[in-house]
Parts: structure tokens; C-alpha cells; sequence
């Protein structure tokens, strides 16, 4: 049994719970939190609730500890700290602020002897992989990342701190024809605006002055301005209706050419598409809790990304049965 | 630099001869031949043809060697055999008898030292590493792998085994309301039928009797009477320039479930398009060139498959520039 702790219950930490669940060799020992455990309810009758103050506590308790903060200021913070008592994962997912990230962590891990996996989840994360695989095959092509269509979580918080807004949803969305183009092996050049659409559902407050709000929206920079970007007001009721999910997906695709004059083309695509994007992330969180435990037990130390993780190491089965039933 | 050799120069060995001409760390250094060496002709001019009798010289002259033979008769015996001597690869492609094929690859390449890489490739290969990490990731769901649109030579040349029939051209094709439904989640349970049809374009020879071609094609056991079977006849011209190609390709789907109580859907897909199986085969055999190097330098040995390679491996990045760029 690989014993699991969690740092934080949100979705991410809920997440982690529920894939534990699919995983018979898994087992959550703990979650600890920031609040008041006592107001902290959790789904799995068997594991506690601690405050994150009585850790320390669980060092010969825990096996892996899996951190559920955000990537802008709880993890940059926590995963060095904790990896100098257990063995850790994170999804830190500022992809500029990876190398920084690395190397205290890595610094941290040494020093105490423990494993710990970074940037796990699916971009970065599997994504990442596929981007490396493909760049590997095919030497001479180009890379295509498209997002969505899915909830961007940072935009529709930026359109909620709009004056006049109440809620928002958005959803990125990768422009069909694009996708279509490059699946044909074209290798357009494309601008961020021929990429990605962004689909804005807003609540206003009584009284707002709508046509401000979309304008605001639409001129924002960085978030908006350089995407075709739609607003449509909705009530609450419908945001909440038909806007609860928290989809995402998108796909990686790598076209390339070989031959002696480059004469053949070639298309490689990972896709995902995903009702909930934190249950997703925190699965491949948990699949890389196997290795991580395997790597540790082997002797390695350090900081890790999923680029170092032999594939089989994800796996439940051993090489032998990956080798008869899966190759 | 690394030294790769090739044995063998068919279209897996002209293939490898292209790919190392697209990455600057390899070197094609010699070509082994069982046939006359005058009269092989190769692409490169900087690289010898050599008699495979002649293999042993190059024993501190070669990096890496790799296997271009066939999977029937060739690579069972030449693998084990030249592992004594090199670090090989290969890409061994008969499922059922990996087993065996890893053992006796394994103890050689143990006893001498040397790295081997087996059943490299896209299926086995890429599609086998996507299944792993799938249901790694998603452990309560069904996978799906499709093959095609692509040409298959084993059914290419069981058609022209048939009496009066002078050429033939076999394509796999993935039945699409299989993939779709696949696509939706909808984790059907699928007959061979149900997967793939078989289209067949066929040159018969002069007076043959064309119902009868037709009849044994599509009643074959194994090859075509599991599935539905169309039967074109054309003429040679018209094979020759349409049906020239190679092209091959296929998905690897996993559809699964997560939640406290399964209540979310995820699709993950791999998918390939390419306009040359050889030369994508042998592009992802260079791949695994440059890994088996690094696996060989830092002293493991023995027998390994794509599913003990960390993905790092394969590229020439350093760890530092892939964290920085590729994740």
C-alpha cells in the first residue's frame, strides 16, 4: 500500500481523494488543511483531517505527500518546504518560473533525500511529454498547441473583477479551422488571434452598464485583446445551469516531414477531452505518486519532472505483465 | 557524435539511413549487408557498405547498431546475437512473442555489458507507451486501438499468394461510427468486424478468374474473413501510380471515468497520420539510438523497451533547456 497525504481540499485536493479511490495500492492517510479541520469535510471515512500545523507528525505516516495549492504563491513556498520531510508532488504550472522552481526544490529534496515530481499534470505534464516524444521522432517540423474548448479559470476571474459583474464563465476554444489546417500538414504560421477564440457568459449586476463591461472585456490586455472574444450576458440562474463544469482538453499536434528530400509528411496528435479538468490533473498526480514511491525506493533523490519518469513507472504492473499484455 | 551502424538495407535500413541525415548528433558510419556489397548503393556518401561477416571490426567503431530485419525470422536469431557485441535496437513487432524475445535479448545483452532496445516503433512502440500511460492515469475505463487508414504487407501478401493474381494492395481502415463513438465516450463493445474494414485493389493475371480471386480473398481465415472485405480489380498501371505508397497510421484511445462516483468522462487520444510507415518507424528507432547511448554511458545494461526510457532521453535538450522550453 503507497500511503497518500494531501495539503489542501479544494478542488484539486477533492481530486486527488476520488482517484485515490480507483487505485487499490493506494491508500489516503491524511489530508491537512489551513482552516479548522473540524470544518473540513472530507468523502473518505477511513483518513483524517489535521490542521497542517501537526504534519510533521506524519513523516513515517506518509509516503508521498501530494500539495494542492496554487502555483502563484502557495506552492513556490510549500513544495521545497515539505520536501525536506516527505516525499512530494506538485502541478506548478507558471511555465517561466519552472527552472526557478526547480532548483530550490531540488535543492531541498537533496539535502533531505526524498523524490520530489513538479509540473505533474497535463500541461504541464502530459502535454509536455507529447511535445517532447514528437519533437524527438521528427526532427524537422513544427509544434501545434491548442487549449480548450474549456474553462480558463484566471479569465473568467479577471472578467468577475470588472465593475458591474457579478459572474463570469470562460471558455477557450481552439479555432476549427486552424486545427483542420494543420492537421493536413500544412504548417501555417499562426497569430495568437488565428489559434483560439475566447467565449465570455457574463451576470451582470442590476443596473450595469452593459456595453462598458464588453468593451472592458474585450480591451483587456494579455486576457482578451489580442483573441475574438464574444460576450453574452446571461442571468445567474443560467450560468448556474449550464455553466457548472469544469471542462478543458486540447490537443498537441506535431507535423512533420522525412525522407532523403523531406518528401513525407507526418501528423502526430495527443488529445484530451476532459469533463473536469481538476479529477484529471490530480489522476495523473496520483499515477506519478506510484513513481515517485518506486524512484524513492530505488534511491533516487532530487527534484524531478515527467520527463524523467520511465513510463512504466506509472503502471501498477510489472514489466513483465506490461511487457506481455500492454507493449 | 554517435555511431550508428544499420543491418540490413531494406526500407527500414534506407529509412534510419534518412533520419540520421536529419539529426546532427548522429553519424551513419557503416551499412551490413548479407547480400554482394558492390551491389548495395546507399544514399551517404560518407558511410560504408560492408559484408555482415565483416560486422565484428566495427566493434569499437559503432555506438549503436541498428536492427533493420524482419520480425519473423531475422531479428530472434540477429538481436541476442549481436547484443554480445553491440548495444542494438530493434523493432521487433510479433506481440505474442515479446516474451520470449526479451529473455533471450536480455540474458546476451547482460553477460556482455551492452544496452538493447526491443520492439521499438509505433506499435509496438508509441501506441504501446500511450497505452500505459492512459491507464495509468484513467484506471477504470476501456481502451481502443485502430489502425489505418494504411497499407498492411502481411495482407498485401497473403492476396498475392493466390492463384492468378499477379499484384495486390491491402488497406486497413478504421471503421469511423466505431471511432466516434469511441470519441463520445460511449465505451462500446466492439467485434473485429466492427473495428476495421479491409479494402483490397488486386491485379489479376490474364484469363484468371476474377469471382473466384475474390471468393478465397474474402473467406481467408485470420486475414479477411472476420471482416468486411471489398475487392477491387485494377489494372498494374493504375496500382503502380496510386497504390505506391506506404502509408499507415492509427489511434490509440482511452475513454474512462472519474469522481467519487464516476461521474466524469475523459478521452485521452494518440493518433498517427503518416505518409510512410519505414521512415516513421526508423525516425522513432534514432529516437531510441540517442537514448540507448545515454543508457549505455551511464552503465545500465541488459534487455529494455520504450517502456523503461525516461522521455528525456530521446532528445538532444539538455534537462535544463527541456524544463525551460518544453515543458
Amino acid at each position: 500500500m503507497i500511503r497518500i497525504g494531501v495539503l489542501g481540499y479544494g478542488n484539486l485536493g477533492r481530486g486527488v481523494e476520488c482517484a485515490i479511490k480507483q487505485n487499490d495500492d493506494m491508500e489516503l492517510v491524511a489530508v491537512f488543511t489551513r482552516r479548522d479541520p473540524s470544518t473540513v469535510k472530507i468523502l473518505t471515512d477511513s483518513a483524517k483531517v489535521c490542521s497542517v500545523n501537526d504534519i510533521e507528525a506524519y513523516k513515517d505516516k506518509i509516503d508521498v505527500l501530494i500539495l494542492c495549492g496554487g502555483s502563484a504563491t502557495d506552492l513556490p513556498k510549500q513544495t521545497p518546504e515539505y520536501a525536506k520531510i516527505f516525499n512530494v508532488i506538485d502541478s506548478f504550472d507558471t511555465h517561466a518560473k519552472i527552472p526557478e522552481h526547480f532548483a530550490n526544490v531540488d535543492k531541498s529534496a537533496k539535502d533531505s533525500g526524498h523524490i520530489a515530481l513538479i509540473s505533474v499534470g497535463w500541461d504541464p505534464g502530459m502535454f509536455s511529454l507529447n511535445r517532447v516524444y514528437a519533437n524527438s521522432i521528427l526532427s524537422d517540423g513544427s509544434d501545434y498547441t491548442f487549449w480548450g474548448r474549456g474553462v480558463s479559470q484566471g479569465h473568467s476571474d479577471a472578467i468577475r473583477r470588472i465593475e458591474g459583474v457579478a459572474d463570469a464563465r470562460q471558455y477557450t476554444c481552439p479555432v476549427e479551422s486552424a486545427v483542420e489546417a494543420v492537421r493536413r500538414g500544412e504548417q501555417p504560421e499562426l497569430t495568437t488571434r488565428q489559434k483560439h477564440t475566447r467565449e465570455c457568459y457574463v451576470v451582470a449586476k442590476e443596473g450595469a452598464d452593459l456595453a462598458r463591461i464588453e468593451k472592458e472585456i474585450k480591451e483587456m490586455p494579455n486576457y482578451f485583446a489580442d483573441y475574438d472574444t464574444t460576450v453574452t450576458f446571461i442571468s445567474q440562474e443560467e450560468l448556474d445551469k449550464n455553466h457548472k463544469g469544469i471542462p478543458h482538453g486540447g490537443m498537441v499536434i506535431r507535423s512533420g516531414r522525412t525522407g532523403w528530400n523531406l518528401e513525407n509528411k507526418h501528423i502526430i496528435e495527443y488529445s484530451l477531452k476532459l469533463d473536469s479538468n481538476p479529477e484529471f490533473t490530480t489522476s495523473v498526480l496520483v499515477a506519478y505518486a506510484r513513481a515517485a514511491m518506486r524512484m524513492h525506493s530505488e534511491g533516487m533523490t532530487g527534484c524531478k519532472t515527467v520527463l524523467d519518469v520511465p513510463p512504466a513507472y506509472l503502471s501498477r504492473l510489472s514489466g513483465e505483465e506490461l511487457r506481455a499484455h500492454m507493449l
